[in-house]
């Protein structure tokens, strides 16, 4: 496991409480340090005590020593870089799991087709992980259910088992665009759902952006090739639902300071970092663009985070669509 | 208007603020007198100011004179008897909108289906009202959408342009169906849902029912004849997040009490009504049947209603079923 912050160390205990053995690698040593000696990692999951199953190191070439599954869970836009490095140290039949939501800027790849790229290995040795899956309810053992996506039915089926416990229950697709489409769009709409909730708006308002959300989600992926199944399962709808819904989501609380009338640059400073659907917006719209597809909520959210739009227009102007008929083409 | 509960209220403050006269009907006068003398419905909506457009009497002989179109929101299962008497009041030509969600517990018939029966007329003399339409938030005014279907394209058009307002947006669909499948389930789900809350379950586990909520409910609506994109809009997936988001749903609240622990009877006592959900899941679970369609999330919930389920076991049933592919059949 690549990446020991939230959903890393997180998704490291599902793992470890499913019966396997998982070395955890951490980019700071102290937290190796800490997650070995205490079994906790405070920085993110305060004092929930992770498995002794669990091996942390800050040296990633005993993290990857023969490792055949390795699953990858940095951030997005870094992803590239530290795959790169690490690749020379890749099993040449690795299987590569991703737990990461977002598009890379630079090229509007997808998160599995820069793994396959830079890893050099087929689409069938890579898996992507995504559903409702709020760490922290995870972390104490709430029942939760996800996806588990992969060209190579075979590898889904490897990494489903080894994930699979009491609490955590995976379910198979081979639909990894659809998959990795709905996660990505989903901050996005996250953001927007914040932005109106920070403007005092409630939860019809809230409920109608949801809804178009996932319908202009619905009308990317479907152009990419995906299946309206996906986007209208956990990892489509149930993603979206269970981030709208929670205040520990990062996208939905950066919106929210948005709507409440911070500047993006006072959100970065007030969060301490920038959630990924600030990144990943326009590299969404982009997308939209090259498949001839209209994604209004993710442009009005673009041009909020580019002072084109002001956030208390944003409502009015997703509400106040010409349309009148309701229909599949909309 | 015929009704002057939350709901009904609400709808006829839409239609006066759309600049339109409004005779609203109160089952008791002491209501009625309020609204009149000052322009408040304390029960259902506090201080709000009521415009003076609306005339509310007890008198349903002077509430229905001449009157081309006529909004029911009265209790659905009482539908079909109020209807009976007061249709030989009825204008030869008049248009019948329903606000009701629910279906006839005796018969199993949506709600537009009595209408047609009992004030006989046909279905495109009546249309259905329904979206995340959360009466107290559009009784301040917060901006929302809607869905205003009818089997007559027309109907819906003149009920879309009466209701359209700077704050309540119509969206037309010829989908009845859908549209009303869709509200009546939702009351279900969102008993399951409150149920899972209840069960002090978090935003993992009650999106996952939602997802899996909608998928069941649109299985059942395809089957009697509607349309997808209904079930994935504002009267379908809008309705049911609205509701399972919202502190305000009644029947939210009454699953959350169940989950809590208390008895069907104690849950009544508590609240001092039944949620409609409560009155609806049997007959649904029925539909289901009749179109060869599984339920299973309202099969839990009726389980848990009738004492065949124990409350603690909703979740992990939902959770726990077999299948492990993700897809349209499921």
């Amino acid at each position: 496991m690549l990446g020991a912050g939230s959903w890393g160390t997180t998704f490291a205990k599902v793992i470890a409480d499913a019966g396997h053995d998982v070395v955890l690698w951490a980019r700071r040593a102290e937290v190796a340090d800490e997650i070995n000696a205490g079994h906790t990692n405070s920085a993110y999951l305060g004092d929930i005590e992770l498995s002794d199953r669990i091996r942390a190191t800050a040296d990633i070439g005993s993290a990857l020593a023969d490792a055949r599954v390795v699953v990858l869970a940095v951030p997005a836009q870094s992803l590239r870089a530290n795959l790169a490095r690490w690749r020379p140290l890749l099993r040449e039949d690795v299987v590569l799991v991703s737990l990461m939501k977002g598009i890379e800027v630079e090229t509007g790849l997808r998160m599995s087709q820069v793994i396959a790229e830079v890893a050099e290995v087929s689409q069938e040795q890579v898996a992507v992980v995504s559903g409702p899956n709020l760490a922290k309810e995870i972390a104490v053992g709430q029942p939760t259910a996800t996806v588990v996506a992969s060209a190579g039915g075979e590898t889904a089926e490897l990494i489903a088992e080894l994930c699979a416990n009491s609490y955590f229950r995976p379910y198979t697709n081979t639909d990894v665009v659809g998959v990795e489409i709905g996660g990505a769009i989903k901050n996005v709409i996250a953001l927007a759902v914040g932005i109106a909730d920070g403007q005092g708006l409630g939860d019809n308002s809230k409920a109608s952006i949801i809804t178009r959300g996932l319908a202009e989600t619905s009308r990317l992926a479907l152009a990419m090739g995906a299946e309206l199944h996906t986007l209208s399962g956990l990892a489509g709808l149930g993603d979206l639902v269970a981030t709208c819904a929670s205040p520990l989501s990062r996208n939905r609380s950066f919106g929210r300071l948005l709507g409440e009338g911070l500047s993006l640059q006072e959100a970065i400073t007030a969060t301490t970092q920038t959630a990924e659907g600030v990144k990943t917006a326009a590299a969404v719209l982009e997308l939209g663009r090259a498949n001839g597809v209209d994604l209004p909520i993710t442009q009005a959210v673009v041009a909020v985070l580019t002072d084109r739009l002001r956030v208390d227009e944003l409502a009015g102007l997703l509400l106040a669509r010409k349309r009148k008929t309701e229909g599949p083409a909309h």
